[in-house]
């Protein structure tokens, strides 16, 4: 039975099944010298999250025919762009949080040095993994993917975002100023998550491109509202990861902006416009849809 | 006139400012958003150093006919590499320094969140940088490059040479070790600033390609061999960073390994070697052949 045919809960599973084997094997064995920095790579990767972005990378993948084979690789430079954004936000000098995961974050289970490495490193392997042999339909396509890469995680993609964010800390932010910071941080990697599956497979028309990006920027949009809601009403204990904290530390959320209740409001909005922006694909888009309703109504 | 025209020194200067305007174009401007994060970038990069991998990258650019204008964006790459490294060693987690090319390093002209995200975002735009059109001439020699320069930076290149060089803090290393660790943290990025410069030009043949490759390891060990020497020999002030740290930090160099008498012989055989392996390329190196001695005999 192929991965396409199954419903989506066994579909997610069967992807983040994959990955996480696909992941055990791109990234350095521990064997390998400098084993720790190794160790401590996988320890930053192995084992955690939801793997959001490889599966929006596999839905879109299904949408242009990319064998899987092609997908795995592309969706783990994703995650290790993801991956080591996360160990750096959670040093002491940024975020200075000790629980990701519900694990020990990775300055505190090896030091701080190691971390920072971790994180230096964890970026070139994404590139790096981008450039293994026939990932895309071409060469030029396959250039276009480590540009989509570094341009979502750059500093006007996820690292911009986290400046905003710092800068932001203890100020209020208009709705518009919120929302280019969330753009940046991130909805850019989420919006490269879903191009770079596209790029697995065959070329999509202009105007076809143009309908999965904006289903990619409603999505990582939204991504961003629902975890501000989850941070708002959660507990660490569903997280996973210190709640509250954004409210604590005086960080502006959509929560904050505009109340839980208008905040869960435009999460829903953007999960039906990124359904409309799915329509000409029929049912090629299915997973993607699935994925949508998955990312809005994952826990309220 | 054109710069190949130039003698040695006036070449030289001629690429440094070539590299300056470049730089400072393909840098954010400090008047676009995130504006702090890209004053900080620019801070981090701008009027600093020798630029001795933009002179290899052009160096080597020379001996394949590369157009100036492939160089200077590919040299631009390399350098935001190094100049990210540098930014992420002086953070205090790692060697905890506050001087710089004379003035006061990123995190303690920011702070060191932002010191964090200029690293970050530095090496993004190397590799955003490698995917800007014709640069090479095929997409897939351009893809070479993406991939020599993460393979550089990354757990096997300067990332994981970092690693090792803290873990063997207070111990003693082998020399092997040693010299495992500076291939890795230096050696690598060297090396690809000449693998770059000639992916910019003619491709060359399996044999030449081989030959550039030894020069570009021997120039990378000696440029180590010559730091160690002028850390241990030199003054705060001729070096622009704080002298005699490694034998402060207990960190193993190749002064401490071996002598300041047999550093000094063995980057003197490192530079013959060098110049050996460009002898089949004739008169078309010999601007690699000056940049070896330049990098050798630089200050003693």
């Amino acid at each position: 039975m192929t991965i396409e045919a199954l419903d989506f809960q066994a579909w997610m599973g069967a992807v983040q099944a994959r990955m996480e084997s696909a992941l055990e094997r791109l990234l350095p064995s521990p064997a390998v010298v400098p084993a720790r920095l190794h160790e401590a790579m996988r320890y930053a990767v192995l084992e955690g999250g939801k793997r959001v972005r490889p599966l929006l990378t596999f839905a879109a993948g299904e949408l242009v025919g990319a064998p899987e084979e092609r997908l795995e690789i592309a969706a783990a430079a994703v995650e290790m762009i993801h991956a080591y954004s996360l160990v750096h936000d959670d040093m002491p000098c940024m975020d200075d949080d000790v629980l990701r995961r519900g694990k020990p974050t990775v300055h505190v289970e090896f030091d701080q040095a190691t971390a920072l490495l971790v994180g230096d490193a964890l970026q070139s392997l994404a590139f790096q993994l981008l450039c293994e042999p026939e990932l895309a339909r071409s060469s030029a396509a396959q250039l276009e993917m480590v540009k989509a890469l570094a341009l979502a995680s750059g500093s006007r993609g996820m690292a911009g975002g986290q400046a905003i964010d710092l800068e932001s800390t203890g100020k209020p932010l208009t709705l518009p100023e919120l929302e280019l910071m969330h753009i940046f941080k991130t909805g850019a990697l989420i919006r490269a998550a879903v191009v770079i599956g596209a790029q697995c497979g065959e070329a999509l028309d202009g105007p076809a491109t143009s309908h999965l990006d904006r289903y990619a920027k409603c999505v990582g949009l939204a991504f961003q509202v629902v975890d501000d809601v989850l941070d708002s009403d959660g507990s660490t204990a569903t997280l996973g990861k210190t709640a509250g904290k954004d409210a604590m530390q005086g960080k502006a959320t959509y929560v904050s902006a505009m109340g839980l209740s208008r905040a869960k409001e435009l999460a829903e909005d953007l999960r039906r416009q990124a359904h409309a922006a799915l329509e000409p694909f029929g049912e090629r888009a299915a997973r993607l849809a699935q994925l949508a309703d998955f990312i809005v109504l994952r826990k309220f």
